[in-house]
C-alpha cells in the first residue's frame, strides 16, 4: 500500500459513510489539485484494485454526496490558450454565466416587460397612419379623410385582438404563443404554420426595423453621408450585432438598457399629441378634417377612383400597427410571479398605448391636414412633429425625431426576446436542432438568439440594407398566426364547457377576435399578393416542412439507434485487430493493450514490397518472447502491389467481421496527435481515414491510441525492454 | 460446433499446412464474399474459440501463405458512392493502377529519355541567342559581332558541364542530381540549399515554358484574339493542367507521348540550320559577320558603350541556354539497364545537340546579319527562320513556327520528370512530407506532379500569364546547383585517390567545372541581382529552413512519441470510465462492453437540473440488476449548474486519471454516425468535442462505439431484455 492508497483508499465497510469523512488529501505541489476520493480495497480480484468511486474535488468540482459531484463556477474558465481568451472577451462582452438556478431572477418585471415586449407594436405608430394615407392618395387628396374610419376599424380590431389575448394568458401561462395554442388544440400543422408564419414575421421585422431606424437617421441633413454606397447596410448589420450582444447579456439586463429609449419615445409621443390636441381644440378651434396640403404643395394625380379595394388596402396596409401584439402572450414565462397576472396587466397597457398613441397621430393629421409627401423626403409623422412642435416649441422637434429614430430601431428587439423562445419550444418538440433549447451562459437562448441576427443580416447585406419591399411581406403571416390561436382558443373553451361556466363568453370573444384577424388575413393576401405576400405563402410550407424532416430524424434516432453490442457482459466475445506499422513502441503498447483483454488479437501489417514483410516479420520474432504478446497473437501481413494502405485493411476487416459476427470486434488504431497545424500535413491520415471508414460499419468499435511529443523532459518514455 | 465452424475450423496439428488444404467455403448467397480460414480451436479458454489465423478471401483479398495475404487488383475500385465515379474517372484520365512489380517496364529508352529530360535544354535555343543580343544591342548595332566569341564561351562551358555529369552519373547511378552529390560530399546543408535552388528552378521553369509556349501562339495573327485580358493565363493553367495529367500516366507514357514534339523541333531547326548554312556559303558566299539590320530598318540608338559589364551581362544572359543540363544526370534510375551507360550516351546526344543548334543559329544570325526587334513583336529565332525559309522554301516557315512553340511548352516536362524525383528524395530523408516519397497507381511521384503543377499554376494566375521578368530569377539558382554539384564531385574523387588510379583526372575536369560555373553563378548574382535574383537569394535560405524544421519535426516523432500504455499485458490495470446520456440502449450496450474488460468501471452522467438526476438514477437502479452492469459498476452524477457537459466531464476524467496514473484509462463514447450532412447539425457535438480534448491527454484512450440508423429491416436491434 502506498502513501496514496493510504490516504485515498478507505476500507469497504465504510464505504457508504458520508463524504465529509473521507477527506484525505494527497501530497502534491498544487493544493488546488487535491482530489478526495473514496476507493473500495480488498476486493476478490488480486490483481486489481477495485476502484468503487471516486469523487474528485479540484476547484472546479464539489462533492455534494456519494455519488453525486457539482460542478463550480471554477470550471468555467478553459485552462489555457485560445478558448482562454475567448472566454474573457465573452465575459466581457456578455457578462458571467448565471446558474441555473439563477433563472427566476432573470424574469422581467411589468415595466421592463412593456419596453421588451411592446416596443414592436408601439413603434408601428411611427409609419402605420402613413403606411394606411400612402394607399387612399391614388384617388387623389381629397380621399384622405377616409384614414379615420378605417383607424377606428383598426383600433376596435386591435381591442378584440387584446381582449382575446388577454384570455390566453391565464389559460396557457406557460407561455400562450401561436405555435402552442394551434399546436394544443388545432393539431401538430396548424401549430407549425403558425410558428413558420411566426419565425418569419420575427427575422422580417429585425430587419425592416433597423433598416428604417438607420434611414431615418441619414434622412436627417447632419446625417447624409451615411447615403454613402453600401455604408447604410454596414451600419444597420452592426446595429444588428449591438442588439444581439445586448440580448445575449440575457433578458433582466436587455429589458433594463433598452427600457430607456422606449419609453422616451412613448412619453416623448404622448407630449407631443397633448400638445398637438390643445393647440388645435383649445388654441385655434380648428374642425376635425382640414383641408389636406402636400409639402410645398406639390400636386398630386388620382391615379384611380376610391373604391372598396382601395379601401381595403388602406386598411390591410394600416393594420402593419397590429404586428407585434402577440409578443406578450407569447412571453408570459418571462414575466416575475404571478407571471399571468403580470402580463395581462403589461398587456392591457401596451394596447392602451398603442390605441391612444395611433388615434391621437391620426386625429392630429386630420386636424393639421397632413398628407403623404410625394418626394419620400419626409414622413408624416416628421411633417406632424415639425407642425406642432413650431415656434417655442421648436427645441422639442429634435428630441421627437430622436424617439423615433430609437423606438424603430428597438422594435427589432421585441423579435429578440421571442424568436429564441418560440425556436426553444419547437426544438423541445424535435422540430428544430436540439440546441435551440439549450439556454446558453446568461441562461438566454443563445443559438435561437445568434441564429436570427445572422438571418437578419444576410438580408440586410443581399438587400443591401433597403427592405422596405419586404414590409408587405410580413403582415400576412401575423395574422395567419393569430387567426390560428385565436380559432384554438374557440376549440379551447368547447372543451372545458363542461368545466367552466364562463365559456360561451370567453369562446365568443376568441371567436370574433378569430373571425375579424381572419377576414384582415385574407384582405392582405390578396391586396398585397403579387407585391410579395406570395413569398410567405411558398416559404411557410418549406419550413413546416424542414420541422416534420426534422421531428423525422429525431424520432428515429430515438427509436432505433442501435450499436451490435450485446447487452449482458458475458455474452460478449472478444476480438480485436491491431493494424500495425512496424514493430514500434506504440505497435507494442496497442497489442499489449488488446492481449491484456482477450487472447483473441490479430496484428495486422500491410506491407508494400517484400522488404517491408521481411523486416516486419523479423522484428515480430523478435519482440514476440520479450513483451506481453505471446504466441496467441498472430501477426497476419498484407502484401499490397497497389501501394493502398486503407483498402487492404478495410476489406481483411470486413471480412472478419462478417465472419465472427458473434464476436465483438474492436480495431485499436494509433492516432498522432501533433500540437501544430502544420505537423499535420506531416503525417498521412491513414489511420483518420481508416476509422471514417470503419465508423460506418455498425459493430466495430474503434479505439484510438493517442500518441504524443512529450513536451517536457520528466514525460520522455522510458526505454522499452530490449529484445 | 456450428456449421460455420465445421467448414472452416481446422484443428491445431493441422494449423502449419498450406492453406491449399484448407478451402473451407461457407454457404452463402454471394460467392464473392466466400471466405477461407484456418482458426484453432480447443484452446484452454474455454469460453471463446482462439482465433489463430483468419485468411479471408474475398475477390480483393488472395491467400499467399499462412499468415500472408495479398491484395489483388480487385480491390482497388472502390464499393461505392462518390470515390467509385472518382476511381473511374481517375482511372480514364491516366489509366489503369500499376502495380509496384510493374516499376521496371516504366523505365525510359534512350530516345525516349532525351525527349523527356532535355526539351528543357534543348528548348533554350529558341531565346538564348536573343537573349545574349538583347544585352550587346544597348551599346548599339555594332557591337551585336560580340555574340561570336560570347557564344563560344557558352559552348565550352556546355562542353565542361556536360563532361563533368558524364562524371557523375557512373559515380552516383542511383541518381546523380546536385542534391545527392553535395549531400554526400559536402554536407546536409550544401545538399539542402542545391535541393532548394533546383525546386524553385523547376516552378520557374513550368510557368515561364508554359506562358512563352502561349506567348508565341498569340502572337501569330490568327491567334490574336488570345490577347483578350486573362485568357492567356487561363490557356497557360489549361496546359500545365494538360502536362500533369500526362505525367500522372507515368513516365514511360509521358516519354512517348512528349517525344514526338521534342524530335519534331529539332529536326526541323537542324533541317534550318542545314538550308541557311547551304544558302549562306554555298550559294551566296557571304561574309561570316554580315551588317547588322533591325526589321524595317528601325533605329537603335546605343545607350552606352561596350564595357566589360555588359559583355558579362550578355554572357549571363546567353547561360540560359544551359538550363536544364543537370536533368539527365538526375533521372539515372529512370532509364533502362544498364542506367549509367545509358544516361551517359544519352548526356553526349543532348549536350551535342544542344551545341549545335546553339552554334549553328548564332552562325546565321551573324550572316543574316539579324538584330533583335526594338518593337519586340518578332524574336530572333522567328526573323532567322522566315528569312531562310523564303522563297520556295516558304512552306516550311510555319512548321518551324509550330516546332519552337511545342518546345517551348515541352520545356515544362522536364521540370515534371525532376521536381517529383527531388521531393521524393528530399521526403525520404524526412525534409519534406513522408506523401511526397509515396508513388501514385501509374508509379509517378503523384504528389511532387500535382504540387508542382499548383505553384506553377499560382505563379501563372498572380502574373496574369506574364512571366517573362521571373527568367531572370532562376539563371541564378541553376548555376548555384551546378557548382555545389561539381565541387561536390571533386571531394568525391579526393577521397577515392587511393582506390582510383585517374581520380585526378576526374577531380580536374569536375574541378574546372565546378570553377567556371561558379564564376557564371558569380556573374549571373551580380549582373541580374537589382533585376530579380535577389528573390532567389532570399527564398533558398527560407526553404532549406523548412526542410530543416520539418526534419527536426519527424526526427522528434521517431525518437520520442509515446503513449503510457505498459509493454506487458500484465502490468496494465484497465480502469474505463463511460460517460452516459441516460439509461438508454447505447449506454447499457456500452457499460456492457466495459464491464466485460474490467470491474473497474464508472458510469458518470452529467445532470442539468435535479430532475435529470433523478430520473437517471431511478433508471439506473431499474435496469442494473437486469442487464450485465452489476452493483460493481458505480454510477457518478456530475450537476452542472452552468449548463456545461464537456467541461464537468473533462475536469472529472483528468482528475481521476491524475489520481490513478498507474491504470490505464479508457473513455468509452458514443459517437452516432448519421449518412446525410444535414443530419450532423441535428446531433450536438458533445462526443466529438469531448474527443478532440481527450485525445491532447497523453494516456487516456478513448474508445468509440459507433451508433448507427438501421437501413434495413433486418438490421433492426432485438428488443433489450426488460427490467
Amino acid at each position: 500500500m502506498d502513501q496514496r492508497d493510504s490516504q485515498i483508499l478507505i476500507p469497504e465497510e465504510n464505504g457508504n459513510q458520508s463524504a465529509q469523512m473521507s477527506k484525505g488529501f494527497i501530497d502534491g505541489d498544487d493544493p488546488a489539485r487535491i482530489a478526495r476520493t473514496e476507493v473500495i480495497k480488498g476486493s476478490k480480484y488480486p490483481s486489481h484494485e477495485r476502484i468503487r468511486t471516486i469523487r474528485p474535488s479540484r476547484k472546479a468540482l464539489e462533492s455534494v454526496s456519494p455519488g453525486l459531484l457539482k460542478a463550480t463556477d471554477a470550471m468555467l474558465a478553459p485552462p489555457h490558450g485560445g478558448s482562454r481568451i475567448w472566454f474573457y472577451t465573452k465575459r466581457a462582452l456578455i457578462g458571467a454565466p448565471l446558474a441555473t438556478s439563477q433563472a427566476e431572477h432573470e424574469r422581467l418585471t411589468k415595466v421592463k416587460a412593456l419596453a421588451v415586449l411592446s416596443s414592436d407594436a408601439i413603434s408601428s405608430v411611427a409609419y402605420a397612419t402613413e403606411a394606411c394615407m400612402g394607399i387612399l392618395i391614388f384617388a387623389g387628396l381629397s380621399s384622405l379623410h377616409m384614414i379615420l374610419p378605417i383607424s377606428i376599424a383598426i383600433i376596435v380590431l386591435l381591442a378584440i385582438v387584446a381582449v382575446s389575448y388577454s384570455q390566453t394568458i391565464p389559460a396557457y401561462p406557460g407561455g400562450g404563443g401561436s405555435y402552442i395554442v394551434a399546436k394544443d388544440n388545432l393539431g401538430t400543422n396548424a401549430g407549425l404554420i403558425a410558428a413558420a408564419a411566426l419565425l418569419i414575421d420575427y427575422v422580417l421585422t429585425v430587419s425592416v426595423s433597423v433598416a428604417s431606424g438607420v434611414q431615418n437617421l441619414s434622412s436627417i441633413p447632419f446625417f447624409h453621408f451615411l447615403n454613402a454606397p453600401h455604408l447604410e447596410a454596414f451600419l444597420d448589420v452592426g446595429l444588428v450585432i449591438i442588439i444581439t450582444v445586448v440580448n445575449l447579456r440575457g433578458v433582466r439586463e436587455s429589458g433594463s438598457i433598452f427600457a430607456i429609449p422606449t419609453y422616451f419615445f412613448i412619453v416623448s409621443a404622448f407630449f407631443m399629441i397633448a400638445v398637438g390636441l390643445f393647440e388645435a381644440f383649445v388654441l385655434h378651434h380648428q374642425p376635425l378634417v382640414a383641408s389636406f396640403h402636400t409639402i410645398n404643395n406639390q400636386a398630386v394625380h388620382a391615379t384611380e377612383g376610391i373604391s372598396v379595394f382601395l379601401i381595403l388596402r388602406a386598411f390591410a396596409s394600416g393594420c402593419s400597427a397590429m404586428t407585434g401584439v402577440e409578443a406578450i402572450s407569447n412571453g408570459v414565462p418571462a414575466f416575475k410571479k404571478p407571471e399571468a397576472k403580470n402580463a395581462r396587466t403589461t398587456l392591457f397597457w401596451m394596447a392602451s398605448i398603442l390605441g391612444l398613441l395611433f388615434g391621437g397621430i391620426t386625429i392630429l393629421t386630420l386636424t393639421n391636414g397632413i398628407a403623404p409627401d410625394p418626394s419620400g423626403t419626409q414622413t408624416v409623422i416628421a411633417q406632424l412633429a415639425a407642425h406642432i412642435f413650431s415656434g417655442p416649441l421648436a427645441f422639442f422637434f429634435p428630441l421627437f425625431q430622436l424617439g423615433i429614430l430609437l423606438i424603430l430601431t428597438l422594435a427589432a428587439n421585441t423579435s429578440y426576446a421571442d424568436f429564441p423562445r418560440l425556436a426553444s419550444l419547437l426544438a423541445r418538440d424535435n422540430f428544430l436542432p436540439h440546441q435551440f433549447a439549450f439556454r446558453g451562459d446568461r441562461l438566454a437562448f443563445s443559438i435561437g438568439i445568434v441564429s436570427l441576427a445572422i438571418m437578419a443580416s444576410i438580408l440586410l447585406l443581399v438587400f443591401d440594407g433597403s427592405v422596405d419591399h419586404l414590409i408587405d411581406l410580413y403582415a400576412v403571416g401575423v395574422f395567419l398566426s393569430f387567426t390560428l390561436s385565436q380559432s384554438g382558443m374557440v376549440l379551447h373553451w368547447w372543451r372545458l364547457r363542461t368545466e367552466q361556466k364562463s365559456w360561451l363568453r370567453s369562446a365568443i370573444i376568441n371567436g370574433t377576435g378569430a373571425l375579424t384577424t381572419a377576414l384582415v388575413a385574407i384582405i392582405i393576401a390578396s391586396t398585397k399578393f403579387v407585391s410579395g405576400a406570395w413569398i410567405v405563402v411558398i416559404l411557410i410550407p418549406l419550413l413546416v416542412l424542414m420541422f416534420m424532416g426534422i421531428h423525422a430524424h429525431y424520432k428515429r434516432v430515438e427509436r432505433e439507434r442501435t450499436t451490435n453490442i450485446p447487452a449482458r457482459p458475458a455474452d460478449i466475445k472478444h476480438l480485436f485487430i491491431v493494424p500495425i506499422a512496424g514493430m514500434d513502441r506504440v505497435s507494442i503498447q496497442s497489442l499489449s493493450y488488446a492481449r491484456s483483454i482477450t487472447d483473441n488479437v490479430i496484428a495486422v501489417h500491410v506491407a508494400m514490397d517484400s522488404d517491408d514483410e521481411q523486416r516486419v516479420r523479423a522484428a515480430w520474432k523478435q519482440w514476440r518472447p520479450n513483451i506481453g504478446v505471446d504466441e496467441k497473437t498472430e501477426l497476419i501481413i498484407i502484401e499490397s502491389p497497389y501501394r493502398s494502405l486503407t483498402r487492404p485493411l478495410l476489406t481483411y476487416i470486413d471480412t472478419v467481421h462478417e465472419l465472427y459476427s458473434d464476436y465483438t470486434l474492436t480495431v485499436l488504431l494509433p492516432e498522432f496527435i501533433v500540437g501544430h497545424l502544420w505537423e499535420h500535413i506531416l503525417h498521412n491520415q491513414t489511420a483518420l481515414s481508416l476509422k471514417a471508414a470503419l465508423l460506418f460499419r455498425p459493430g466495430i468499435i474503434v479505439t484510438s491510441v493517442p500518441q504524443h511529443l512529450p513536451s517536457r523532459m520528466q514525460d520522455m518514455p522510458e526505454p522499452l525492454p530490449t529484445p
